[in-house]
């Protein structure tokens, strides 16, 4: 019978019998590691405790590079601080820098769901810079020496504040480096559309209805000014961000660090991303609470509010090729249907709302995951880092493709947007100063039983010449206060 | 300068200096109550010790209904086991039914926001049926004599066993008596439009563009069908609250009440009810959590999904008058303009809608407060029941006003239907196997291009004749499988 | 049978036969009002169409407050621009003073889950306001003469523009005047405790488990940088919040209103409430999208995650009293236990966190409603502003009630902190620099063994002595970096 | 500069320049694909115009390997009925048969956040299986021939009734494979504890505060509870998930397909998965509403309450060693501190906790999407079936994780246990009958002012005897009714 039985496998990379091995150690004793990869016994144990989620649940990469940068400003530091030799150091460094790089994220096979601190993550930053720099300095992989993953890797560190760290400087680098850049390109973009409509006059729609006519360009007016309100949004959320708690060690003291080893450990970040970051005034709140992130995916939620709204207009408009409200033609880009010609789905709308509902549930999780800290500690980190990560991701990567695949390519349906305009009965409120609210009312009423356009309507009655009826009922005059 | 100062004001309704006084106590000492009401001690201190958020959030009434309930079949069984004094039982019972019948709300003043075990209703209760059960036997307001609060009202019983069985009374009979009626009379409402439009032949759109063609009859057995499952999971979801905590007591062990107690207030409320209800078969889970809870408002969750699909649609296929889909029309309930005929706006969708976001986020609000149960108990009781309640009566009175005020007055505008219908090219597909795929699709791409009809296309290229395509595209034969 | 029959009556207060009745009219025709209220025709149509929800929701107060105040701002602002007769503006005023003041609730009696757009509020406010300017004006109350509903009372306005503009005005009034006045007296008093115990040292817990020591004073020190963070969290989210979209009129075109109205009406508004408003810079988005409520509700939930850590963490410091953690006393406002002393049940805590669950759940039916606009309108304006409102409240009150009942009385038992601190074992690691790792270890695992505390285990070792541990192992000096 | 450059690669694992290419084709064209990739056209398209998420954000493998299943039924089926060619539904249900068994992974490239019909993913599956069948038949890759995607792999089906056909069998067999017997064996193994429990007497604790006395045993028999009810509330969502939309086609009227077509397929399924299924009784709604998908997310949202609470509860009973509850000692599986024995932080209740919050935010996804479907179809399908299986799939993980790593080691601290409980002075309730009120009341008293035992207190009050006390305070007489 057939039956699936792979779905477990993916989290069970690591177990191939042919590969060869190498005993790592920890404060628990031996264990045996894959002799080509550089972790260490802390995170062969992780891997082994943790069989949950399986490869789509991997800490995300963007908080594996901010382990490079940490652990390379950290190195810096000590140096500068004289407490760790230059030469370790020089090859700490090398390897971090590879870290950062992307180079070894084979090296980090740890899921989101371990431990709640990120210790193990830590631990396998340490590990894996630790044996590549022993390596670089011709040594033996798992030897510890020279270069120790605890004192040296993590000096003056502690998994309770190294974790908090990279949380920011990953959320920060991804939220500066992709994100506000795809939102303020797309912003750009609904901008230049907006410029194009700008003399399209269409009918208005509120409550679904029939309204006041605007111009398409108004229309993309709005949803201009709500991109440029979320990317501001996403930009106040950074200000908290850019804190890190590095120097708080095991529960905010600060106990085993040294004095200045925070506020230059933060300046050496802001060298190495280019970006500003700075020590964080209180610790205990910097490991004990997530506020920040929170705070960051309320932010995020909001700008998806903002990109559900016009995405889901946008597809309203494109409606039909016949049967629909037919304002707009998006862009096709895969066959909607092989035989019937102007059928355009339009994907790319149901891509980026599907991913603004990934984003409300990342919301929920983060806030709940934010609420549940405990003393000293909040032990969701990586929950909540890898939902922030992701929404920031999704948003970049659908703003990108919604972007390029569908708004550039948006054409008005001038002919149709003109015709429906013209058939409207709104337009009446035109005539009222014209020839009174009663005879008004009664051409609107005419027309809309007998389904003609309200010119004929007023024409049947004879209310007013088509002379007058052209000059008086102006859509163009009806686009803004006197 | 012009300032609002009365929002809080009505949380102190009972500051009034006028009003005459008596002293209650309890083992805190002495304490003012109002001489016209019959709460005692630890009502009035909960009053003045949780001032938040007043009126809109007092405790719900099913919840003092059920407390009458409750209260009755306590007095009841504690007579039956011998426990109970027949006269003060009798009294109490008189008390309670008033409880019961809803007569002593303004007795009844605590809000939601009060301790999480929700003691402080269950003692105003006690409170309350013992004044007026004092009252009633000739006693004075406060005396606690010939029945006590705590000794009588209360006997065998804990406010953490208390509490969560009329959480579960309340729930089962809104939910009973109040939403499966109206949901059930909202879904018979649809049947009966989907049998009335059983022959409307009308275009069908996935991805919101034009489809191949279903009846409108069809459309709204989607409908129908969600509701007959909406109901179902509903009813499913009574099954674990028809579970009563009584008999828990303080921490579930039972202790300090009397084997058979818990059975028989099962069997008492189901009599006094007329609704099924059993003794919880762990009464430590009945107390800890409330996982009852958040499966009742999970399924009310998905019944608010297909109610916010429903709504939606139905506003979209009535948008219009001239502009939009047309293809239903909504009975207007009220003006919509003043002078533009047709102009309906869909309120009662609005309404609705409207109530199905506040359902998801009560559901929020419960699964959070769920998991937060520790040890023994789960503080979030009245947070929990409220939230639920909540959900039960706006979906109840929804459905009812979306039933009698729009969904029975629907009408179909076949005309419209019928045009959109012929104006679709996706009936090509039914002169595939007539003419070819190639004449089709040729025939299709010149009516997009020229702004034809199908049948005007077809008879320009001549691909066939009037009689002949007027044969073979037959939407109602496009209806089902062969 | 005992039933509950009165759950539904709380939405007909306006049923009762005895009442007086007079006739109000609008495009519908006549309807029958009770000759005791305000409101007219609208409102009355209203009611009946909507019976959702019951008594609990109402509009929000502050939302008829904020029309008083825009009512009153409108008329200035009509009248200096010659709009509107003075002698009519004058009573206009004085009703919609009488309104902003609360004077005029009871004449409000519409619920939340009405139109989306809140017409109905919008004219509820005109026909109340017109009413009342009657009566002050000695006219007949109905007969709309001399002030007029539509075209005095809400002259150069539309439902679409004012309703976004009360929502906006309530939401910065409320926030402005109890909510962050509220958290900053919390805040505060938290300071001050920070302070009062700062030199009480206590171990520290991450995972749950003993760790380094640190301050009761720095411990609280962390919840304060939670609330500062938190209050300029909800500053920053008014930016947006007062933008006005007066002027907007239907569309967003601004059709039918006067330049310079928008710019004036918004002048009004903040020297009426004392706060600063500004016409929003684009109104098609101020109509068709409520960002600005979904962000500010994005902060009220950061807040709320705040006070979940802040309260949870405090009930469990304050557990016991005997097997818990003990650490605090939080004070005792209610009868905990008619026996044992001793017995405080945390029940401010467990009010604020229920409080923090609602506020959880009002974000996300907030976030479900702001994505949900169409085209030119959101319709789910009242169900947005009325859980934004809700968050407001419950956060403010819950503030002031946790800080009065729980916070200010707080106490450290020093002596169980003491004891906690001296038995922990996690002050091994002073010993390390002095007797080595492999000792201080050994030391560590013989009193974890034998149950001694770490002296006794030191002393029974004969690793050192007495006034050695006394020296080398203070507390005091692990409180941060060297 | 360091910059993190590596993110998006991910995303583009088939860019490769040095890959062989061969042209595939469909209605829009000629495109390159990979020569070792069996994919076609319409994949290749939907890669590049959907870079949304990378490697995280693939496809499901359940539901590749439902797509399988489906594709061998629906092979079976047609030949069945005579429409498909026994040589080639041999090729087909061999290569569909590769696929059930996850052995063509490789080749199911695309991402969650493509069109929301999930048509890619359908063509997906069109065009390797007919890739494969036409390698195993001896053909030539990119022909189509003798095996077409659409008019062999996908007779008789359009997308929009296979993604939710294999939507359900990728949830039932998952939630019936998985996720059942991994929470039947977690409540097992909590059973098992509960029994081994039975004779531990320990404090309870209500609002955190001390209470009376119940088993240790008790405590875990109301987790076994709910899990007990949380298996069953799974099993009741199966339910609706067992039906299958197969046979609607495109818009649910079945054209194109034929009688008895979806009753064969739901058999079909049946037998090759060994599990239940059924053609669903309205495919309207099975194509426009996935209401199935929201019931089950709503229980598993309910069984992640359970956990969450479970997992907290267990954690704080083991946190210590010296300064929490320490009631219980969690196994240790990986180094707590280097030097402090005892400190073993709970790892995996971090974990599963962590999985609970993304379990709530998957709830709140899928609720949203759920909500969200048009006319005739559901556009969220992906995403909401990626976030059901990832709801499914990390409960399972961590359940057995919890299960093997903690629960089944988890010890009872009887010292500690039976020394907080004799230390409580809630044991004096016991002693109320005996010596009388006040005797009691003043003895607690004494001895919480003292510091004392009740004992002590008692003794030296001298209110009675030592033997009295030990006959008469004896916590085993406290554990339920009378």
């Amino acid at each position: 019978m057939l039956r699936s039985t792979v779905t477990k496998l993916s989290v069970r990379p690591f177990s191939s019998t042919a590969m060869k091995l190498r005993t790592e150690k920890d404060a628990f004793g031996d264990i045996e590691v894959a002799n080509d990869k550089y972790w260490g016994a802390q995170t062969q144990r992780s891997l082994q405790n943790f069989k949950i989620g399986g490869a789509r649940e991997k800490m995300p990469e963007p908080v594996i590079h901010a382990f490079g940068i940490l652990k390379k400003a950290a190195a810096i530091v000590n140096t500068e601080l004289g407490a760790l030799d230059p030469k370790l150091s020089s090859a700490i460094q090398e390897a971090a820098t590879e870290v950062a790089d992307g180079k070894l994220l084979d090296h980090f096979p740890l899921v989101v769901f371990q431990t709640g601190s990120g210790t193990q993550s830590n631990m396998n930053a340490n590990e894996v810079i630790s044996n590549r720099a022993i390596e670089l300095l011709g040594g033996e992989l798992g030897s510890k020496k020279p270069v120790h993953p605890n004192d040296h890797v993590n000096m003056s560190q502690s998994s309770n504040d190294t974790f908090p760290t990279v949380m920011h400087i990953a959320a920060v680098t991804e939220i500066s480096n992709h994100l506000i850049p795809e939102l303020t390109a797309l912003r750009d973009s609904l901008q230049a559309k907006s410029e194009e409509f700008k003399d399209i006059i269409k009918i208005g729609r509120t409550h679904l209805q029939d309204a006041t006519p605007l111009t398409l360009g108004q229309e993309f007016s709005g949803y201009v000014q709500q991109l440029t309100n979320g990317i501001a949004r996403v930009e106040r959320s950074l200000e908290n961000l850019r804190f890190l708690a590095q120097g708080g060690t095991a529960v905010g003291t600060g106990l085993n660090t040294k004095i200045g080893f925070p506020e230059k450990v933060a300046e050496q970040v802001s060298v190495l991303t280019g970006l500003q970051f700075f020590t964080a005034p209180n610790k205990f709140e910097a490991l004990a609470a997530h506020d920040a992130i929170v705070e960051a995916s309320g932010a995020l939620n909001t700008v998806a509010t903002s990109l559900f709204k016009i995405a889901n207009d946008i597809r309203y408009l494109g409606s039909g090729p016949r049967c629909g409200y037919g304002e707009l033609s998006l862009p096709e880009n895969e066959p909607g249907s092989s035989i019937m010609p102007g059928k355009v789905n339009p994907t790319q709308n149901e891509a980026l709302t599907m991913v603004c509902t990934q984003v409300f549930g990342n919301n929920a999780a983060i806030t709940f995951a934010g609420a549940s800290g405990q003393f000293e500690l909040n032990v969701f980190k990586p929950v909540m880092i890898s939902n922030l990560l992701s929404s920031v991701r999704l948003i970049a990567d659908a703003s990108y493709s919604f972007r390029v695949h569908c708004v550039e390519g948006i054409k008005a349906n001038e002919t149709r947007i003109s015709q429906l305009l013209n058939e409207s009965l709104m337009l009446v409120t035109a005539l009222n100063p014209k020839i009174g609210y009663d005879a008004a009312s009664k051409t609107a009423k005419n027309a809309h039983k007998k389904g003609l356009t309200l010119k004929q309507s007023a024409l049947e009655l004879g209310v007013l010449t088509e002379e007058e009826f052209d000059e008086w009922v102006r859509p163009e005059k009806m686009l803004g206060p006197k």
